[in-house]
């Protein structure tokens, strides 16, 4: 365990779902549990993976929002820092050990930027995107003001449909207002294809990757015609990544979701047409939650609802049960389907979210275990780290 | 302002979004915002349609999670206490100063039914929902341990599919049950009819309750045949309230959203077809929202994403201005589209949520605003209480 975290005043059931050192059977419900085991082979594979393809691995933050599973991930998987979304984000990271944090977003409000500028007093090597040449002289005057120097990468929008410029002419542009901005470093590309990762067939992401490939190779192009070289071309998630490792552009990889796994990404295909949760990545995380109703035969209810998780990619699915479905979702409650009524109360059934990162971001604790024992609890450091 | 937060060591933008005495205009983003007025104007509102209908109002506390929110309740609507769905918010609620809690829910798990029989000596007259016979024995064991009383209502499902006996003779054997047990006292009937509420015709709103008011009359019958009196015969929601309070067979209401009101219940009409955010409730609670990125020309890009809030229910809708428009949502971003080109990095807008409940779940904080001034933050105290 790397947090310093003092249980001695915690209640469990009020301040935290458990206590290491307790049976997983005590654990109390709804919470976020993390088989250690898979998450450890998860970290270790997905670093030999960058090893093998020559390329960093920056893991993204924003998954998990852990300072314990990101220096899991320095430890166990190479990873070279994190990349995150939110300057709170990024200080919750610094604050805790990490060495090198890239905010992989636009900074523009003053009173952010003036943070961002701060974080490099923390120990932290600090970078940041940027897609709108106005945000340049901001970033500036605040590195000056602090006596700190800020990284900066352009954005370029490969498809993804939300920030970034999508023109190489845009690109230099604004790389050559950094690169000639006091207190910051022109470090290179941000180009993170975000709309493609959940597409079920890998040829349908591979094409949509090709098109960013060439896309940010042009810009690398325009940069070195005005002598302008990127430390790094960041980019990649858990649908991708073999594409952007492979692709000889790329340098910086930034995949989130594979350590923990979820019910949206599983579904989607690898190249021999199995889905990635049956082999490439084992599922790691989940809500643990009680029966807490059966009134009816065929109906049970069990407490975790829309507030132990996020619905946005699909309900949750309950994992290695195909006798039971979780098919309604209220506020405090999920209904499962029990045709066979093989549930009771108090049963405990383990969920596979639909969507991890915004699922643990409604969670204050992981509660680790291996062996039927809780090992650890670990904060979900950044959580409601939103501004 | 209630709770006694000490502001002294938080820092705006890391552990807060704003303080007291802050321009509005200061606010990080993103963050919840109460408008003070309309807050208390609807507070005030359901309180004297409680008295005119001449039923007591038990407000949802699960809704807002804020013992300052609850307190006023108290204060301004004459509240007589909550209601909440977990035993570590009705925890929250009675170490809070409310003195009259109960769970709306079944609690079924050991470690939870002793911290229920320990809440009087917090205070708290304490209730409960049971649809389970089997679950009256543990109640009153661990009442008698602690020496307290715990109230229990029989749950009907009277129309949600969710917890909840369905039959008049279950009631009634449950009923006795919990009248022959130490510890315990039969306080009546809990019928949340949560299924219909957010239905857009009040025709077809009046046809469901009109069923449930039935189904509790008769249970009502069937209890005094074997004498056995209800105090409190509970339920009734936004889009209800009128229906079980002046059917002379509800005498407590538990509505929760009416006092922040979000999108989705704001599309419901009232009998005369006109929106009940038109009207019958205002608008006290945002999301504020500031653009990050406007790379091209026609789509914004805003800091409130799936982080900020949940859209089970719909997306955010932009507050006042039908120029542009909320319409895509991923982890970190909203984007806007704005064919006009009016917004500009840094704009703030208002954003009315989808759903109130679980957004103000992923919240820390609420800001609340009077003419231009943040008056007052109050915790989302029971924020993550889950288990």
């Amino acid at each position: 365990m790397n947090t310093h975290v003092d249980f001695k005043d915690l209640e469990v059931g009020y301040d935290v779902p458990a206590l290491p050192g307790m049976d997983e059977a005590d654990i109390q419900t709804p919470c976020l549990v993390l088989d250690l085991d898979a998450l450890e082979r998860n970290i270790v594979k997905m670093g030999n993976f960058a090893k093998e393809m020559g390329v960093r691995h920056r893991v993204h933050g924003k998954m998990h929002k852990s300072v314990d599973v990101a220096l899991l991930q320095e430890k166990l998987g190479g990873s070279v820092g994190v990349c995150c979304q939110k300057v709170s984000e990024a200080e919750v990271f610094a604050r805790g050990g990490i060495k090198d944090v890239m905010v992989s977003n636009q900074v523009t409000q003053p009173a952010k930027i003036d943070r961002l500028a701060r974080l490099p007093l923390l120990g932290a090597r600090t970078i940041v995107c940027v897609d709108d040449p106005d945000n340049v002289a901001n970033l500036s005057a605040a590195a000056v003001k602090h006596g700190t120097q800020i990284e900066c990468v352009v954005e370029i929008d490969c498809g993804a449909g939300r920030c970034g410029v999508t023109t190489t002419q845009d690109v230099v542009n604004i790389a050559k207002l950094i690169d000639a901005a006091e207190g910051l470093k022109f470090a290179g590309l941000q180009a993170y294809q975000g709309a493609m990762q959940h597409m079920d067939s890998y040829d349908d992401r591979k094409a949509k990757i090709d098109i960013a490939v060439a896309q940010v190779a042009d810009a690398i192009t325009g940069l070195k015609s005005v002598g302008l070289e990127c430390d790094i071309v960041g980019g990649g998630g858990t649908g991708s990544y073999y594409f952007e490792g492979n692709s000889g552009v790329f340098n910086e990889l930034q995949c989130g979701s594979y350590a923990f796994m979820d019910a949206d990404y599983g579904r989607i295909l690898d190249k021999d047409g199995k889905r990635i949760d049956q082999g490439e990545w084992e599922n790691a995380l989940f809500i643990l939650t009680s029966v807490m109703s059966h009134a009816k035969a065929e109906l049970a209810v069990v407490d975790a609802g829309l507030k132990a998780q996020s619905v946005d990619s699909g309900l949750p699915v309950v994992y290695g049960r195909d006798d039971v479905e979780y098919f309604k979702c209220s506020d405090e409650h999920g209904v499962i389907k029990d045709p066979k009524g093989v549930l009771k109360v108090n049963d405990k059934l383990k969920l596979v979210p639909g969507h991890c990162d915004p699922t643990c971001n409604v969670h204050d604790w992981y509660v680790g275990v291996r062996n039927g024992k809780v090992e650890t609890l670990w904060p979900v450091s950044a959580r409601g780290k939103a501004y």
